[in-house]
């Protein structure tokens, strides 16, 4: 069955204390390398036949995100 | 800066009512096409130089899931 990747992601103008938190452990426990840490959510669909993407899309902009404060990523099956 | 996604999952064999609550709602508002959604964490790292993989996966399953009953996907910038 196809699946069908979301991913849900903050606004870049919007804070993310989330993140901040990781990235201050990340500090801690001596991984230096990592500049900056974005939260988000990580969606998976498994759809009958054929994905339709702008179902797919309005799915994710009204039910999966908050369009106001948050940025969706679709990505459909390539094969 | 190269960007490191992480998605973090829930195992198969772990219920996931996050996603069943998302599911139930797409029924109830006529997306019948989608049969299963499992519901997970998305992190976007931006990490200094190379990224170093065995770090960032240390990184991954002691920091970012909890290896007990999630699984790690790194996603490695492929340019």
């Amino acid at each position: 069955m196809p699946q069908v990747v979301v991913d849900v992601v903050l606004k870049p103008e919007i804070s993310d204390p989330q993140g901040q938190a990781v990235l201050g452990a990340l500090g801690r426990l001596g991984h230096s390398g990592v500049r900056s840490v974005r939260q988000g959510k990580h969606f998976v669909l498994e759809v009958d036949g054929d994905p339709d993407e702008a179902e797919l899309r309005e799915i994710a902009e009204t039910l999966l995100a908050n369009p106001v404060i948050e940025d969706v990523e679709l990505h459909l099956p390539t094969d």
